[in-house]
């Protein structure tokens, strides 16, 4: 049996996540899987290297599968893209050695959140971005996200009731790039806790409007308190950008 | 009655069109009435000041109506988007004379046409351009469609059968912009006929690939035969952009 490595590039917005549901629930690894059943000619499980969640994008999530394809591996991006929906598109394939596994060989993934502002969302950006009706001050922003750089505990950063051995995670970097009236917000970590990114991301933006102060986001940390944090962005900004391996 | 304009951004994506049709099919101009008309309590007819065919964009169509809406008008757009699909968007409303009429008053119009290159098409852009995974020579494409500009008759590239009273039209500029692997087409003229930019783009994608040459352009603006010209770009490229009074 190979051990096949696709990157796959999709848009969340008419899914219930990556992760296969019960109950007929249409996911990303449903129709992935589904596809790749259609050349293998039998169910094949693939491995997601992230779990994104229903609404939640991603430039380049990395799957893997074992199995004995026919087609050859440089035919099967089109070969799969033929069959995949138009929000889902294999990008590359490739061999990979019989044990990599696309989940716990990942060192890092970077996520990347887009937040615009003006008066009237834009209809080409709608399921791409949160869009804010205020300005926030994109610089206090950038300067609270610094502090969740490092080796932290994130209790207070995840959804309540969510079950993990340790709430302790190392966020390598955090920047946030401003493009006219958008923002780009880039973290790159070792994991992500569930809810994490976008509670993040909800707290800064309170922040940025002026809701709560720079340094409320280090007492939030200390508290373990998801109740301290502020609302989940929105599931349309987040995209899964990479996974370093 | 006051006359009012509106700006409107809209994905024509899941819309057959700009002008409203009978037999229950949805356009942008039969949702605008509709929205129109539960604030201004009855049937209310605005006027387009381009048609845009089905699964084209605009970035500003501009429309007016008369009516007396208690709404304040600076208080419209939010109103209107409060009962507008999300991809739909009243971005500006404004009292004008008695007399500005959208389509008639019109000067010029500007449309944009997204190409872009690549392997496998993105899924974030697969509503808004025309997808080729071969690389044209952007720089033939410039030349011939420099050849477009001024007053000619434009008679090959409208879609055979269409019924107007002249062909001839006048181009004040073309412009072809590179972006990486992405290409902006740009057309500004006093009037369009119908499909004209998606057959004069069609045509130029052709001479970018190489199917014909540069100089092609003007044999067939001479023959004024619709089967010397070449496809018709798919819609989803194509946006109005602005329309100039």
């Amino acid at each position: 049996m190979s051990n096949y490595k696709l990157i796959v590039e999709y848009e969340g917005t008419n899914y219930h996540g990556f992760q296969i549901q019960k109950g007929g629930i249409i996911t990303i690894q449903g129709c992935l899987e589904e596809a790749i059943a259609q050349i293998a000619k039998k169910q094949v499980k693939i491995i997601g290297g992230g779990r994104t969640d229903a609404g939640v994008h991603a430039l380049s999530q990395v799957v893997n599968f074992r199995s004995n394809l026919t087609v050859p591996v440089e035919k099967l991006p089109t070969a799969l893209n033929s069959l995949l929906p138009k929000d889902i598109r294999v990008k590359t394939a490739s061999l990979v050695h019989d044990d990599f596994h696309s989940r716990y060989d990942a060192a890092t993934k970077t996520y990347l959140y887009l937040i615009e502002y003006g008066l009237v969302e834009s209809v080409f950006k709608r399921n791409y971005c949160w869009w804010l009706k205020k300005l926030p001050v994109w610089d206090n922003m950038l300067t609270a996200g610094k502090y969740l750089e490092g080796t932290q505990d994130f209790a207070a950063f995840t959804a309540s009731g969510s079950s993990v051995k340790s709430t302790v995670r190392t966020i390598s970097s955090f920047d946030l790039e401003v493009l006219g009236n958008a923002a780009k917000l880039r973290f790159t970590a070792d994991g992500f806790l569930y809810y994490m990114v976008r509670n993040m991301v909800g707290t800064l933006v309170e922040i940025g409007l002026g809701r709560r102060d720079v340094d409320s986001i280090k007492r939030i940390l200390k508290s373990k308190d998801r109740t301290q944090a502020g609302v989940t962005a929105p599931a349309r900004g987040l995209f899964l950008e990479k996974i370093q391996y």
